[in-house]
């Protein structure tokens, strides 16, 4: 079996580091990743992965998102806060895993839990604070309603995510999905079923809009600049 | 090909008549059918009809459900309320057909359009209106989100329709169907997609509710002094 | 993490009291919504939890339904009977859930077992206790004929339950789900595959129906006398 | 184009005449089928095809089944009854489609029309003649529960045959063909969606029961006796 | 909880005794069960069951189809035999469900496996073995391909079961339903995914078809001389 | 039948105005609607609509998209550029709808047609144009892969939109969809299928974020200054 | 709207031209495409269009396939045969696609029609014929059972191509393409439904596969010399 | 139950040996297979095995692939190459199981891992190596775009293999099976998801291509001559 081959410069042409997807690694494999992170002096996002699969490694696992983080270089601070919101208790998994890895991209956070709408109070008890955030990121599992109302009330760019979170026709999360998908509310976007990490690097994407940005002679975007930087 | 077999005791039975389904019928079923309505002086409400379909009956052709309802006897009046609500104009055929049913079996109705989630302000502005419905029924297509809230903010028997209104993942209902069947609000039923009729005929079960009922000597519901009264 | 946000309001709010869905949470967050419930003096009900998530709390265990039940005050009765038909052992779960949460809501109940179609003298053998019944909740997985059957002979308000028993193309309880949303019966009303708990839910909105209702000053409807009295 | 190439043998071989499936053939491809089994002197079905496709050809056109029947030879007369039951009218052409084909075979047959399970007695009225059949065949759409009902009550053969009729889940019959597969009664077999003809060829098999059967030397079962016949 | 409510007039109704369905019934749910079918000194007949959950119980257990088996009283030998087909050693548990009802009806069966149309040779073996029965039942996964060759060369009834073997688009047996369901060879009629035991049924009401029957005066089919018999 | 009760606050709210759904309206009720933006002196944009629907309205009719636009105030110029990338003339129509919408927002954009995957020297081509965009919007039928590619080469937000091009599994854009969500690449965020006018939202709510923001006295945020403006 | 944006440097690439889609290309487009195409003196090949798409263009239109084909320059030969087998009338469509396709990229082909299971000794009579061919195309719509048998008697490359002919759980192709895919038959590969065009395509890579291949210095496959030929 | 019936004429049928599918086989059934493979000095491969199922047995055991291997009679080399391309590491196992068949099959093999196309310089880097391979097989899971990639770039006989790999909407390999299917890259033939075994069957019915092929006289292929070789 051929070694894994790790995209090292992904950061340099998309802004974004690659991070690791533990699911169907072995321990073996794993340790050999993160062997290699260390070598470079990089930090280390694992996501989906068992305390068994990250045994001995130098990091932190957080049991609720399932998440293994190793931070060696703090990222260069970005301007701006990601807000992330979500339906209930079931639902802090994903929602962790998208605070998780905004950290891991250096990205400000704020948490905003138990704001389903069966009681839309709690949700709009924090409209001062959801104001301040530059980005929102929405999880509700369920019947997946949750972005809509947040979309029908704040402005800026609304991430959703679905999440598997619920029985009957609501298991493994596409209920969740295809509400989000069918929206009637203006300009919500979404991400694949429980992708806390993937919203994150959308959001990454948008908090990064401000900087100014060259093709270098490869005709890749240059992000030397930030590389140094950190 | 047989008669049809009409089944006319069925509001002996359990307190509803019989509503013809004018869908794959000819119109010279359709007018057999009515002249047997006729005969038994008894209403008439065919749904899912064009106009072609019923060209020549007695009654009255309603495009927007594309229903056709004739009157012969005054049903008795029905103490109670049944509040339509729906999200937007596209809802409105199935929110008709449940209105032209509802006044089929007599029942007072009020009716509550454009109330989609995206703009939440409007479905607030009717909550003095709604309080004074003893049933509700919600009709929306797309991600179906109105029904949990509705739920989470009002404390009648909730009755759910989603309309087949929307594209891509919410072509023909299914996504709304799904939100409703999986809402985190407390205790809302739900019907077919787009059936108007069904949802006018369990907020008719339960706006019957109040009145004694004695099983007859055949071991059915008598259901007799009721039909008198017509 | 956030400490989960109780909405102890929603009893004033719609006339129901906040249940707990115990699946994904940790022993330790059902600990602590069990003190804030005992705190409250409020009655407590968890569905979907096993004996280990609930070890040492002060109420009992219902291993068939999985549901946990501590009553603090009893709730005020409520006039009617809600009877649970079921269609086989393999259904008891979910009928039992629709029970038990009754009973947490303070509605007399009358349980109706083994009414499966392929033997129908076993249903009709019940016909003179079910015309007792305010309102039915029907239960039944297979091909999920049941409330079919039973709405055609019955003029109450009727609730489907779908329950995920059956293998093959019944598996999950989509077949029994399908055929009861699309049962040629009159006014079916149907909740999510396996949702005794929100069918309850869905009979007591009903049960309430005969009660006076009056916006307060919030906007919202006061219940406070119904509070007071428990 | 190459021909169509015929399996005149069919009968010979398994005891059932080729169909003719019309759907997707030009009038000029449904023309030389029928001049070859014109010239083989046999008797012609053609199913799903329209009177445009079969105009001027030799025989006579069911609208309701949308079948192109020609007798040319009368088939030898099988003993039996084969009684053909349906939900309602919207059934009919399924229905219609297995008596036409059942006529082709030279079966017997008996038609039980508008037996929906809303209203049960009008089934339960026919059992005698129900009784008096050799093979049942059940023809429903909507919730598809017929078939479980009659198998709880008869004890013949029964074959069940889910229509494409309703709307919604109903919509295209999957809702009618799951809860047939899933009966909880006892050995149902089951039909393609809308497939009256396969159901009446079905019929045939096992109508065709009690005569003597003989491999001839090529391997194959010899019916060259009940051809002579004919 | 009510007692199981069993139905032993069943047998008398329909011709077929009730077969208990093991999944989800408890150990001891099943020896109270067990005790009354001793007491009527009738036959059990178990499906889908563990050795867990019928220990202790009198009768034998089979674990390749999971059945549990208790003859007491012979059946009446039936004229005719039943010839189980199957594709490959992963369909024999569904076999063996099959042939163990047969048993348990009174019906003389065959079985012939590894008939897989990869290799069609072994199938075309059988082919005067296979002459020699009255009916035919087809059990395949993956493709399902077997029933509609099996049927393009033999004349008798043919009960097709999908199981649900196979992987990627044939997990669960889906794909194998609906190659059955959609054969093109003639007059195939189809069971529920892995149901052995409902096409052994099936099978049994066909066999049954050469007996007088007679109604009896309470509207139903009298089978008090065969009951007699055993 | 209720008037149409449209959402002029919108704006004022998300920063977004209404867009009008033209699907299932008639031309009527579009005229009603349009006579009232005109009253507002607002612009129209009407999507999903015939030339028949729109007939006669001031405005502009783009038969690739089937949108009517009718500008009456120019927008607030937006910083920034959306590059709008699609894989075949037949996913025009949805590129399209995102054009005219953003031009109907007030942002600038640039249109990359033919950038196919099968070919994928024509993105390549583009790729100094694509880096002077602010935002990606990428639009493709069939298997959906071009988000795939663009995301591991460029660092902008991307919104990737199925369109329901496509035959056979492809055929209604849920082939394309699910490529999207399930996409490797980093921070993909995904619309409902065909949804081109809502990608462009998405897009607006980012180009928006560079601007200040504060909640005014009713709880909701203040745009008035960027109203004011127009 | 740009041009459209043509891949003639494919051949060069890959060694198959572009091929045109029509299906959602105005006449208007297909004009300008065929324009180009006729400056290049390419030969082109239109699929899935209308009589109307393409009336005016220089070349034939095949009504059966709905392909317009003009050959400019004869393709070069190529040794083998490539053998489309089908089974029925019904599956022409796209068996003529695949053979006007084949035509098109310069391969010798046979037919095979009516070749169903449901009559096998058609099949089999043609064996020696079969036996001929390097590569196998085989189309069949409802059970899709064809290539399984095919594949159990022949040794050549072998590619299904499902078709959507079929009706309920057949329609569109599904059972057929999920059969094929989970054929138990050894190496058969598979197209999307109604593929012959992609069929005849990677029929075409595989006889290319006895030439000798030479990386250019652009680092791409050298055909030039093939080039020259035509 | 009967013995297992294999197929050793299968490899003089149609070239290829039979492979053993071990899922679902007992480890007495294994050992009874193995036990008739020694006996006829065949080699022996099993896919889909547990190393308790295979435990004891001669031959070697491939975690990866859950595959086992016994070569008794090293097979006939072929000419040419099989390139095996993956995305990931998770893809391993199946691509492992492509290799393994291959070296079963006597077929030449290449590995290329860490190709996603996330960072498609990896895939790019291997251009040269690819380009000496007669036939690419290309297995990847979520969104599954490798092999429209990779088509676009290379001439070959190219088999695509989705994988089981992804959560939510990826999760079991539709998605990517979809997206392989609805490919607008040229001529990419696709096998059931995870089948890896299959898509090394359908590539040595490729390479076989070059050898001359005769009909014997039973009517099938002669490859006696390839079978004496070994």
């Amino acid at each position: 079996m051929n070694d894994i081959d790790l995209d090292f410069e992904r950061s340099n042409r998309i802004g974004l580091p690659e991070i690791v997807y533990g699911q169907h690694k072995s321990p073996a494999q794993l340790a050999d990743v993160a062997a290699r992170f260390k070598q470079q002096q990089a930090s280390l996002l694992i996501t989906r992965c068992t305390p068994a699969q990250v045994a001995g490694l130098e990091g932190e696992y957080d049991p609720v998102s399932r998440t293994f983080l190793c931070v060696r270089r703090e990222p260069a601070a970005l301007p701006g806060i990601v807000g992330v919101i979500y339906a209930g208790t079931s639902d802090a998994p994903v929602a962790r895993e998208a605070l998780i890895t905004l950290r891991f991209l250096g990205c400000e956070t704020r948490e905003f839990g138990d704001c389903g709408v069966a009681g839309m109070h709690r949700l709009l008890a924090h409209r001062q604070s959801l104001a301040q955030c530059t980005v929102l990121i929405c999880c509700a599992g369920f019947e997946g309603a949750l972005p809509s109302v947040v979309a029908g009330l704040m402005p800026q760019p609304l991430i959703a995510v679905p999440t598997s979170v619920g029985y009957g026709v609501a298991e493994g999360g596409r209920a969740a999905l295809h509400a989000m998908l069918a929206s009637c509310a203006s300009g919500v976007c979404v991400m694949n079923i429980d992708n806390g990490c993937g919203a994150a690097m959308a959001a990454r994407r948008i908090l990064n809009l401000s900087k100014p940005r060259e093709l270098n002679h490869a005709g890749l975007v240059d992000r030397s600049a930030e590389r140094h930087q950190r």
